[in-house]
């Protein structure tokens, strides 16, 4: 029953996930046809150095001209994998508008703008699939649209970029410094030449936009998510959270607010228990937690880049695009029907671990303690530590509004009494 | 652009599962109309007993005439939580036959003969899916035969039965014995009153037959699974593992033999070292590590059984098969076009860990040693332990096919300075 005309895909980009997106289609062929029904040709692969050596890479394949490629009328999937916003966001556009489906791995443009390219799908009755544009290989996207599509998820909590857990990794069974792990992540390739994206929390605030809006569904992009990178992440913190039986973690925690009635997204360094199944999350591997009504608690495992984790996700999607083309239909676009607003990070309710230098005297706690008691924000644990004159005092509050917490650290620095504020980290999955 | 006439619904069986279904059908039904497109009803439900009370469950819709309820003609999909092979079989087939696509949670049905079902299915042209059949609320068949749809499965090796899972890691924290931890899995509401399904490891076969079949697009059957239960796992068994830093956990492992022209489906206790990310999956968790060509390693993690869990999986199906109802489709159907035969266990290649009881005099250790060269079996480590006249021999082998290892045991037992063969279990995941 198998169709012998072949279905054509285009490839934009070809990288580290093309490249092995096109090792994969070459080599694999005769599988993809029997999963999907069909015979799938490489079409054309657009690239910006055509000259440069790619082993494995039919060289008769390689244009400079993308937008040609994806105007040529006769292709039925387009695989995105250059990322960036523009020329891609345009090059899609035109895919639909010519008729293909597109499987993209760009979370920076879907967290910019995923619900104009929706639309734009959906009125040129084409897929939209981006797998591979969080946590890399892990399944992640289809079980949160479809596989729950009958559960009520109220939160989303994970580790979604690998060069972030490399450092906190290293840092934490190491004992280094975050600028001696960066270094060692950039040694090993786990990090870029500028880091920025990773290391501020960029990547992972893109992911957090895509998963909230998904799991919520309601619209959440980009500039809806809070976020805080690890830069400012010290030994010192790592080692404070180990007393505390915690490890550190960069998280994005999608949630609902206490009400209910609206959503929040966020990306920040957090302690976390060892006992939390994210703590064990080493080296450059992601994790995410999902709590559903019904469902309970899931967590979705695996290496969350690389290029071909990436193209394994890219190629899942590939399939579902050609099975949906051959049969004449879509799989589920977006659902945002539940237009929930994104509240600001003020509105999450958050737990502080807040480590401060004061003066080593009689009646400094009692003004601390005062202090969060007029914020009404109470106090899980004090601990005190007296060194030469000076003294530490390391609070952990219960759960507040991240709005009071921050708020009881403004009215702390002020105190005569308090030195500095060390660190200050908020305790999650507890 | 909702529809307004609804879809219908049958549900048969009205346990545990069941009731749940008929909750959150009836309670959350403007969420599934959104997701779906259109309205959701719950036509029917078919019972043994009606009269039994149900709480939160329309006493209107109860039926004991299954037959006839499937048969209305007027039913979009069947939801199966009834369990067994007869006579649901012939209901769903009379389902597919009158129109209906067909939800299941039944493992067994499908472990035995979801060859048949498909075809039944695919001749109607209607769906059969099951995502709930395995790891209760884990998406995980939709993962393996959608999302690495485009990529390799060379191993799945899973925690599937939770009964298993909360005893053994019982025996693990306490030091309790079998029967002791079996009873109080039984007060807890873990084991059933007759737990034979679980402990004998026939619910977790029935589960790796359907895993099988699915990551290596074959065709397996719960007569092709290797098995054996727990039973005979000790509190010594345990305590041998915790010194070569392992546990010990009852695995479903389904993967392609060394040549890649056969696959073996087993279900065993293994011990596995405590660093494997199965190794912490406590209490009734059930958890699925896949091994992938491009994706790497993934595991899934959730709770894999109970009321609410379980309908969260069949209400993602439910939303899956009504979407496709609304577009005149059907979502993939079997995949079984690799024709991959399944080998026996003698096949398997696996390490031993063997603790034999031997005279305590010299020369023994050369004989033991003797018999595993003459089975081209090597040994790992092997340690002597002397005690009263007596002595013990743990051997850990290196891999070898499980034939060989099994002919080794056999040939142990025959010396005679072995006075007994204390345990044996294979060695996994290193």
């Amino acid at each position: 029953m198998m169709r012998t005309r072949p279905l054509k895909v285009a490839l934009l980009g070809c990288g580290v996930v093309g490249s092995e997106v096109t090792r994969i289609m070459t080599t694999q062929g005769a599988d993809l046809a029997a999963r999907i029904g069909a015979p799938v040709e490489l079409a054309g692969i657009a690239v910006r150095r055509p000259n440069r050596v790619r082993a494995g890479v039919p060289a008769e394949l390689l244009t400079t001209d993308a937008t040609a490629l994806v105007k040529r009328g006769d292709i039925d999937v387009v695989i995105e994998v250059i990322g960036g916003i523009e020329p891609v966001r345009t090059l899609i556009t035109t895919a639909f508008e010519h008729g293909a489906s597109v499987v993209s791995a760009n979370k920076a443009l879907l967290a910019a703008d995923g619900a104009t390219l929706h639309a734009a799908a959906a009125a040129h009755k084409v897929d939209l699939y981006y797998e591979a544009a969080v946590a890399g290989a892990i399944p992640l996207i289809r079980p949160l649209r479809e596989s729950l599509a009958g559960d009520k998820i109220n939160r989303v909590m994970g580790i979604v970029n690998g060069t972030t857990n490399f450092i906190l990794d290293k840092m934490d069974s190491s004992g280094a410094g975050y600028s001696e792990a960066l270094d060692e992540a950039t040694a090993l390739g786990y990090a870029e030449a500028d880091p920025t994206a990773d290391v501020e929390g960029f990547d992972a605030a893109a992911k957090a936009a895509i998963l909230a809006g998904i799991a919520f569904h309601t619209r959440v992009t980009m500039d809806d998510v809070y976020r805080e990178g690890l830069t400012e992440v010290t030994a010192a913190d790592i080692a404070s959270a180990k007393r505390m039986g915690c490890t550190v973690k960069l998280l994005a925690i999608c949630e609902r607010t206490v009400d209910g009635r609206s959503v929040t997204a966020r990306v920040h360094p957090a302690m976390i228990p060892l006992s939390h199944p994210l703590a064990s999350v080493r080296e450059a591997y992601n994790a995410v937690f999902v709590e559903a009504e019904a469902a309970g608690q899931l967590m979705f495992y695996g290496p969350g880049a690389g290029g071909a984790p990436t193209a394994s996700a890219v190629l899942g999607d590939l399939v579902a695009a050609c099975r949906n083309k051959l049969a004449g239909t879509t799989g589920a676009g977006e659902s945002a029907y539940t237009q929930l607003p994104v509240s600001p990070m003020g509105d999450v309710v958050t737990r502080y671990h807040i480590s401060l230098d004061v003066a080593d005297k009689p009646g400094v706690l009692a003004q601390v303690a005062t202090v969060f008691a007029e914020h009404d924000v109470s106090i899980d644990t004090v601990r005190q530590q007296g060194k030469d004159g000076e003294a530490s005092l390391v609070v952990v509050t219960h759960r507040a509004p991240d709005a009071a917490l921050s708020a009881t650290v403004g009215a702390l620095r002020k105190l005569d009494t308090v030195r500095g504020v060390a660190s200050i980290m908020r305790v999650e999955g507890e």
